[in-house]
């Protein structure tokens, strides 16, 4: 397979030719003609063949043998944008230790507050990060660099990063980040700058395009367990009690769906991907009540929107908030039972911000560690306008451009949901 | 001294005559003459001393060798009441491996629902309870026989009573639940009905008069901690991040208390029994962000009630429901940055639910046991009208009406509060 | 692709045709020639290609539309085999979910202590297992069925299952148990006895080949961070104060390389894939010691096994059992520093029982139940002497030959072991 | 009550007059003459009054209006000596944050390694303590200042306090670290040389006689309860599964006893203060595997000394160290079971370093925070040769001597073995 028939789908953008040798050893390097197919049977690829086409396929991520930039030169920045997401602090650590003790670079900043850091007008000085500095921050969560929502102006970011000779960018952050990532490329590009700007996708959600599982999703599966458990047990200690959970997911339920898997208490579980109607939904709630006595309800921030009324707000990041489904949800139950004279136990648990600044569990911490490497991997060796990504349980590059392209969401038809339904029992609520 | 004295102050009502022999061996019975001193230190003895009078103490909790029941005949039953507490299915737990072991105790039945599945209207039938359904109860958190909120009518439940032939009732609840087994008694004695009620305290607030630790305090203070790591977290995330943490505590700040010391991150710990005003605390606040950028700020439910204004609520308990001290807190602190044109970032977590459906924890489930076996040998001893309680680390009997008389609270003047001002930092706010 | 061809390689027997419809529903049903390819890039596969193969590939788990067995008849069994695992009591609770909910299936058996509970000597009574008896399982560890080592005469076994009339069989456990399984099989296959046999590959070091991850590695991981934290804790609080750890991993080190990545504080890991001289690790080891004063080492139970001296004793299962890596090690480093008349700490720890007796953490649970179910999917659908493997991320059914024909190990030269490498910082101690 | 006649007792040494006035406010001072009697029923009080004598009682704990230093000239030092406790960071940051947020000192050191850290001829040099060095430290266990165990010169200890000009000295350990802070006393009164040497008592074990619980205690018995269950679930998965646990314990049984209470599965609980013979344990033993199939065995370190052969070895801190029950237990187990050719399972749990090495839970957290304070208090009204005490809920200051004269063990006839025995409903094993 010629490399590049390949990038005719996914192909990387390189900054030029490696002009310099890594100086890590032992280890295999990764051939620039190494790639992860998209597909995974022989049912999916059979059409290119026949057509004469490559197969899709991502570029293999990983040390290379020969890279673009002079570690004894080069500075990188690294900032993290939008909400908190366990292993946050991991990425940090371990972008910094494998710049410095892989490649032994010497210049590390951490820019504060997300975009922020990057302009002049908030007046955030950069913090120089050193692995004395970060070694320990992965047992806290949150990010030590501080984060902030929504989009700065590119022009005045590559100001910054021109003054201070910064090379290397790595930006964590999700969809607007990455834009935001894309557009300081674009700038760059337009200048004559050679920046390496390299995403590591942050979506606790698990929500991106192109990338199986992203860090922190984990972890927060684990701890939105927690929650539901807290739930249950309070729908089980009072007559008819309802135990209600609103879990984070505004455009895919992946949280809620994999939390009600990991338990057996839930008995509704309501994403954005499948769509419900009040009315369905109340009718089974009364069934389940008055079999049970009690009833566990998880959804998903983004479950229902078609359902609420009203105009929506944006977020910082531009990003339309979605209608308060817990509210709605509340109001919803709690009149349908006052209409009906049957007293209730109704209790709201919504866990998002618990569940976000957790430190990442075990599995998370080491994934970010290899995210990380990788990412640094990439940018040394030129790579440019593109996100760090994992697929059929290998690290790969993608261009920044698909990977925002859309959003993962669940298959209503497909396997997770069918387990779901399984699980839960629910009927089928539209 | 002499026994009678003592009754004078905290003397608790017995059945009568104890006929049986205790079946229990190996162990050293308490003697009627045991008792535990109220004070501590001679000098708040020394006045009694000098007019003569006994100082005041409880007689103390344990197995005694003659008992009033015939373990062979009595019937016992226990209801959990009010809102849920970790350690309810440990002290269940307790009651019943307690009954059965220790004194060959045939039939205990658990009420379900609170004092509701003691009254007929409601259609509760009660639990048989057995070793065997009991055993494992206290891996996790809740009631598995329920709990309701509120008073129900005397009379009735005492029918119930009367009807199934139980004997020993053991209520589990606060305030208002204690009151109602104080009114299960009079009626009782009103009837010539010799039923012994022992009641066990619950307070997750830990505010029992006369009670120097109630059960389940110990588990929400660990789980209150983890909420506010996750406030200190999202505060420290975000330029100008503030962090507010609602807790338990409606009369008493005991659990904000605690949590403030079990951490390191709490800068301002606001709670019933320190009054503060607005301006004062917003000032600190302004001060606070400026110097570090963050705060982090605690406040039990029942903090400034005199500034939050309008009519108040009572839940089902006829408790008056404080007014929200979250939202009041949050709405004045975005009036007032508003107004000064500075962006914050507020983040409110409110994790009541989470911390209350808590399994116990090493020590509360220890500590459980001990109450419910101290709880049974109370009562079969034909003590009645009472509670358990603990005090200066020895189990205790207190009659019931000086347990609800008022509450306890926090001196403003005491070591605690002088402590949690120390671990704060934070000014007189008032 | 005809689906023919790519039974080459994975072709999974079948027991016959499928007569019956499955009576799920409002789910995609897996196809007969849904397929998952083994390799993942272009240039492995190409070689197929150009000489006119069909690539490798596995056929896909999953619901089929039509199945093999009458679920109103079948009658099913599962047996639990080997060392704990987080994650049993997970599977079994699945199986039987499944096999009841989905399938409507009537009675399901649980063999008692492994192979022991199939053959009449040991007379260990089957459990009946229920819906309301499996439902809450998860929440421990173990298994409530029990396990045993070793193999048990097949003949014997196939009696009973006969006798029984359990015409699917679901085999939990590692190497010999999926052995058993196949032996299972062909004594069946010889009487004319048409039995599903269904395995699920149980193996907490995660070394079966064909195999993405499996069940209990994940939470095996976890714990085995927190017994490296207590390893550095120790270590650090000693002068010259050693922390070294034995982790399970008889052949291969996926535990100890993953919770190396998951922790901060490794500095040496010890694997059965890479062979060292104690020479060259005591040296490296003197020099950790004079430049920080503390050193942690992590040792899986295969390494090193070259450098231990002595007869190897078998385990019930006919595993040979390594020589105890820890003692080895402790005993050199002990001897080294005597001779060198330095002071030393050495703490050892062997957390085995506490990391295998875990329950599975809520992505192993999770996990589980799509094994389990996919597991119930194939063995009604006459699946047989095959094993549920999970691959690219999706799961696959794997013939039992060939998942037992070797083990899966760490690559030296792999982005694994590099990983650990940058992360331990250890040098080559060969 | 006179306040001399009190010291008849318990009286603890002064430097001098206090002539510096506190700098702490808005906190109120505990009186010179307020104390804690060390009885608690006036039972036990009434012969010292009939007799004309002060009952025994302790000085209260806590801040004075007037101190013995001057705040601003003062420097402070402390060591920690011994194994590992959970809490050790939190006792370092209590006191350096009292010493440095209530008083204002601006110098405090921490001693290396234990008392090792006072001699020259380690070269460890003293670690400077600031509040921001010790603002995170309880986040983790162990102690940032290193420990060891064993005696140093007492001499040589006094010439480098008086060197560096250190005259408070806060020492944190078990008996012997106590008795080497009497040493150091007694060699500096011999010089003249004003030095304030206040005792933290460290004993996981919680065997220290006049105090009612010391830190480190409650987080050992969670996480000994942690290993118990997977004890337990390591039992109940194999054919005559026995779990056996070592607990900490070598003259108190206090660790091993709790845990029993905290937990379900304890069917036998060995501790140092209650005797048993080997032939009614095994035939208590093969009762229960008889009746239930598994068993699980708690035993404290020091249970059954009498019963094991041989000569004892002692630690570096002088100790004799316990013959090993564990082994010692396995041995005759294995023995008893091959005799009588019954298979069994025997797992054996020594969770020691994994418990002692865990960051203090939030109750022991808050614990240490009021114990480093009111060390604090103690050592700057010039108080000395003293450790701080806990008795009936209070703070208290106790002279080394009897501190240190007995150990405080688990009463036979008590409350808390009659509780175990109710628990595990062992027989009588002697």
């Amino acid at each position: 397979m010629s490399e590049d028939r390949c990038h005719l789908e996914f192909a990387v953008d390189r900054l030029g030719d490696c002009s310099f040798e890594s100086p890590i050893n032992g280890v295999r390097f990764i051939s620039n003609g190494d790639h992860v197919l998209y597909h995974s049977s022989m049912e999916d690829i059979q059409p290119y063949l026949d057509s004469g086409r490559t197969p899709p396929c991502f570029e293999m991520a990983g040390p290379r043998e020969r890279i673009y930039f002079d570690p004894a030169k080069i500075k990188a920045g690294i900032v993290t944008c939008g909400g908190l997401c366990p292993g946050l602090n991991d990425v940090i650590r371990a972008v910094v230790l494998s710049l410095c003790y892989h490649y032994g670079v010497h210049e590390v900043f951490g820019f504060r507050y997300g975009y922020e850091g990057l302009v002049n007008k908030y007046g955030h000085t950069p913090m120089r990060l050193t692995p004395d500095r970060v070694n320990e921050i992965h047992n806290q969560g949150g990010t030590i660099l501080g984060s902030s929502r929504g989009p700065q102006d590119g022009s005045g970011m590559v100001d910054t990063l021109q003054e201070m000779g910064v090379e290397i960018l790595f930006v964590v952050g999700g969809d607007g980040t990455l834009r935001g990532g894309h557009a300081i490329w674009e700038e760059a590009q337009r200048r004559g700058f050679k920046i390496a700007v390299i995403g590591i996708p942050k979506t606790i959600d698990n929500d991106i395009c192109l990338v199986q599982t992203s860090f922190g999703f984990d972890t927060a599966v684990s701890e939105a367990r927690r929650a539901i458990t807290s739930a249950y047990t309070e729908a089980a200690g009072g007559r008819n009690g309802i135990g209600l959970v609103k879990l984070m997911g505004r455009e895919s339920g992946f949280i809620a769906a994999f939390s009600a898997l990991a338990n057996d208490v839930v008995n509704f579980c309501l994403v954005p991907e499948v769509p419900f109607t009040v009315e369905v939904f109340l009718k089974a709630l009364d069934d389940r009540l008055s079999e049970r006595g009690h009833a566990v309800i998880v959804a998903a921030e983004g479950a229902g929107q078609d359902l609420i009324k009203g105009p929506r707000e944006r977020d910082r990041s531009g990003n339309i908030k979605p209608g308060d489904i817990g509210s709605f949800l509340q109001g919803r139950i709690r009149d349908h039972y006052k209409k009906k004279g049957m007293d209730i136990n109704l209790k709201y648990i919504n866990p998002s911000y618990l569940i976000r600044s957790m430190p990442a569990n075990a599995r998370d911490s080491a994934f970010c560690l290899l995210l990380g490497q990788n990412a640094v991997h990439a940018g040394m060796a030129g790579r440019t306008n593109m996100v760090v990504g994992f697929w059929k349980n290998e690290f790969t590059h993608i261009p920044i451009p698909p990977a925002v392209a859309q959003r993962k969401r669940i298959d209503p038809e497909g396997w997770l949901w069918s387990a779901v339904l399984a699980a839960t029992r629910q009927p089928d609520l539209r």
